[in-house]
């Protein structure tokens, strides 16, 4: 049996990639979710993108949103950005901590941002100088890790390219994504296998969707394999845009029932996660998919 | 990281543990939804169970459907019993396999079906003589392996005390199922790890249910301790009577896609299961759980 990390700490992405493909709803109802999701304890949210408006409608309050932040101490927030401009505005904005995205396939990294994988990995160095001359710290997010819905399977080589010129670049953190949600438990730890030993000190996240429903199996395989930093949303939110009507993001709640089980700690409080699901599925007026959302917690007798 | 093996028999339990709770349904519908199945390639189904109608009205109809199975060649069907009675019946109906369910907790054993553990466990000793007198086979289900919904956790003495009597009494198979759908790979391993040093070469399987989302990482966690049985339902049909409008079984075409994906070999063809899904959500009249049944199979570019 491998041996679990002592804790893990979640990342709630509720506020940006759950609300990413949904309707725009008000800044008032953002606000309460953040404020329902800042009681479950986490200690980091990715609060929103500075991207394209006209691409994603649902993040165009971003700098609003980044105006009412500081009334939440004690949480880390950031914000993912796609370009220089990007993170220029994200910072004018007041944030503190950048996500910078970069697709491993070159099909999904020209839909998303309209240039090929090489292309925004030269943008990196760019991104990182912006921030750091502002004490700002960057994290590399690779996206389509495993798989790409234009390409197919992505080569791990591609993956360990971008790794490269992050490290070379001295980003901050590093995380993998399974943007479109159909990795697995094994290629999950032999990707992991493969990063780690070329990473140094750089922390290592993941992200995963639960939409082909080995989300939390691959979250699980993760942590197993050393992996202490996970993206989560309450309730699931989050779809994907190239399987509608899909689960979304792994739920938090669920995954801290799992991690729990396991004798892994989080910072984050089970039955207020369930509470924050509830306020996030009235926020979108949908039901949402995670499964404690539905069952409760464990009946302990 | 584990070995996992190459092949794994999923045994599909849609007919009665997916259809138990559901209103009834009528016989027709039953062989529509069982040659779906059938069409998937799976190899064991769990038709029917030969228990009180009054108190499972849904499988009243047990020796009507076992009188088709005959049609359906190929496949090895088994039915659930619950007493040296249904026994009887179950093989007077033409079933060549029995699944005998003991509770390790006495809370729900006695709930099921009115005896506590050591009452259930005193008659597998009749059950299999029964059985073997006319040459059937009978597998022991450990019922609530993990967790019970009135008694709490189950302390694993309690499931290796029916392992040993079961064996004890020769019995063909032996399988753990998380009842409540509670338990998380940590505690699964471990059950795997105490139990198999323990029954020599009698097969060992394991009933998953979603209800808390980690149904699939267990059912992973098993398999790389080395089962190489699984039951499932094709859409996830199957609540649970303690977590009403919970998700149900482990759902037989996310199974398999993560089976697949780990390079491990299934009877079970998953467009074909995906399909049985949709039939399976027509009978009973009401979304199911899969998530392959929203998603699909992978996009390959």
């Amino acid at each position: 049996m491998s041996e679990l990390p002592d804790h893990v700490d979640i990342r709630d992405v509720t506020l940006r990639d759950g609300l990413q493909i949904e309707n725009p709803i008000p800044l008032s109802a953002k606000l309460e979710l953040l404020a329902a999701i800042a009681a479950t304890g986490v200690r980091e949210m990715e609060a929103t993108a500075f991207v394209s408006p006209s691409k994603v409608p649902t993040l165009a309050d971003a700098a609003e949103l980044a105006a009412e932040l500081h009334n939440f101490p004690g949480i880390e927030f950031s914000a993912l950005v796609a370009s220089p401009n990007g993170a220029k505005r994200a910072i004018a904005a007041g944030l503190r901590s950048l996500e910078y995205v970069v697709s491993a396939a070159d099909g999904h990294s020209r839909a998303n941002v309209g240039r090929d994988t090489a292309e925004a990995t030269a943008l990196i160095g760019d991104i990182v100088a912006i921030a750091h001359d502002s004490d700002v710290t960057v994290e590399v997010i690779i996206a389509t890790a495993w798989d790409c819905p234009f390409d197919g399977p992505t080569p791990p080589q591609r993956v360990l390219d971008i790794v490269t010129a992050a490290c070379d670049h001295g980003v901050d953190r590093l995380a993998i994504a399974d943007t479109i949600g159909t990795t697995t438990p094994r290629r999950v730890t032999e990707l992991v296998e493969l990063i780690k030993p070329r990473i140094g000190d750089i922390p290592l996240g993941a992200h995963f969707h639960n939409t082909r429903g080995a989300g939390l199996a691959s979250a699980y395989a993760a942590v197993s394999a050393g992996i202490t930093r996970l993206d989560a949303s309450v309730g699931g939110l989050g779809g994907c845009p190239f399987a509608p009507g899909a689960s979304g993001n792994i739920a938090t709640e669920d995954l801290v029932y799992l991690l729990r089980d396991s004798g892994v700690h989080v910072d984050v409080d089970l039955q207020k996660a369930i509470d924050a699901a509830r306020v996030a599925q009235r926020a979108v007026g949908h039901e949402l998919p995670s499964a404690l959302l539905r069952a409760g917690d464990r009946i302990l007798g």
